[in-house]
C-alpha cells in the first residue's frame, strides 16, 4: 500500500511491521488503534519498549532476562542450585514455572543447534554451562529442549560435553500427553511411550 | 503467566498486550524479539509510536489522518472535489486508492451506526458531511460502507440527511466478486446480483 496519508503513520507502520508475525495490514490496524486511544497510551507503550531494551540485564548465571545482575530465581536461597534445567529461552522458563513442579534453577541456551539456520554450538550459552558443571556442585542436569531433530542433536552434543563429569543427565519425559486419546497420538510418540514405559508406582502422587 | 523474570519485560508485555489481537503469549514473543535486536530498533519503534500519536493531525475537510491541516488528497488540485466517497476509516481509503480507479475525494465517517456497540450518529463525522453538501458544490456522494446491517442502516440515515439537496447519491456495486464461481457465492449476493443486473455495455472498459 503506497500513497500513505501521513509520513508519521507510515513510519510507525514500517516499524511495527518489522515485528515477527505482524504484516503490513496488521501494522496499519495497530497504528489506527493507537491513534484512537489517548496520547498517554502511545507514550506508555513506546517508553516501555525503549526502557526495556535499554535497561535489561541478562543473569550472569543462567542468562535469563533480569532487572538485576543475578535473576530472582538464581538469587532465591530456596531454589536447589545442584539441579539445572537446560532450556531454549525465557518462554520455556515461564511455562515450567507455571507448573509449580520445579524447585531447581535454569540455564538458558538461547536456542538449539540448527545448521540450517546457521546456529552452531558457538552461538549458544554452552561454555558457561560446562564451566558450571566443572565446579562439581551440580548433581543433575535436566535437558528440556524441543523434541525435534535439532533438539535431539543439541541434547547429544551437550551429553558428550557433560558426561565425563560426576553429574546425572536426564531428559524430560516424552510420551502420550495427558488427556490425549491413543488413537489420535502419532506413531512415533506412541511407540516410544511403550518402549520407555514407566513403573505404575511413579504415577501415584502423594 | 506470573513470576516474570523482569519488571521491565513485564511492563513492555503489559503494554503490548493492550493492542488489538495481541494476547499475552504473542506480547512475550514480541518482547523477546525486541530484546534480541539492536537497541536502536527498540528506539525507532518506540519513538515512531510516540511521535505519530503526539504529532498526528486530522484533515479539517475529510477527517483523514494527515501531517498537515488539509490532507494531501484534499489539497491535490487534480482531485475532483465535487465527488465525495464516504468511507469508514483510513484503511478503506488506502484500499480504494490502491485500485487507481478513483479521482474524487473522501469523507471519513469514523465507523458505522451500531447501537450494539453504543455508536450513534452523534459519534460519527456526519454533520461536517451534511455541511459540505449544503454548500452546493458537491455533485455526487458515493456511499462505500461495509455491506452489513450496520452499514445499510448508516446508508439509510445518510440518505435521509442528504436527499433534499441537489446531489446524486450512489452506493458501491454489490454482486459476485470478480474471479468467484457462482456455486460458491452466497444466496443473498447472488439473488441481488440478478435483481440489480447491469447492462452488458458497462463491462466493456475502453
Amino acid at each position: 500500500m503506497n500513497n500513505f496519508p501521513s509520513k508519521l503513520v507510515e513510519e510507525a507502520v514500517n516499524e511495527l511491521s518489522k515485528l515477527p508475525g505482524i504484516g503490513r495490514k496488521t501494522a496499519i490496524r495497530l497504528a489506527l488503534h493507537i491513534l484512537r486511544k489517548e496520547p498517554s497510551h502511545a507514550q506508555n507503550l513506546g517508553n516501555a519498549i525503549i526502557d526495556m531494551r535499554n535497561n535489561i540485564k541478562f543473569c550472569t548465571s543462567c542468562h535469563n532476562v533480569s532487572d538485576t545482575d543475578v535473576c530472582h530465581i538464581c538469587a532465591n536461597p530456596y531454589r536447589d542450585k545442584s539441579l539445572i534445567c537446560v532450556i531454549e529461552d525465557v518462554r520455556d522458563m515461564l511455562a515450567i514455572e507455571n507448573t509449580g513442579q520445579y524447585t531447581g534453577v535454569y540455564h538458558i541456551l538461547g536456542g538449539v543447534i540448527s545448521p540450517m539456520d546457521g546456529i552452531g554450538p558457538e552461538n549458544l550459552n554452552i561454555n558457561s554451562l560446562v564451566n558450571k558443571i566443572a565446579n562439581n556442585t551440580v548433581k543433575e542436569i535436566i535437558l528440556a529442549l524441543r523434541t525435534t531433530i535439532e533438539g535431539d542433536t543439541t541434547n547429544i552434543y551437550l551429553y558428550k560435553k557433560i558426561k565425563n563429569n560426576d553429574v546425572k543427565v536426564s531428559v524430560i519425559a516424552r510420551g502420550v500427553a495427558i488427556g490425549d486419546e491413543l488413537e489420535f497420538t502419532d506413531e512415533i510418540t506412541l511407540g516410544r511411550s511403550i518402549v520407555n514405559r514407566t513403573p505404575y508406582e511413579t504415577l501415584i502422587i502423594d
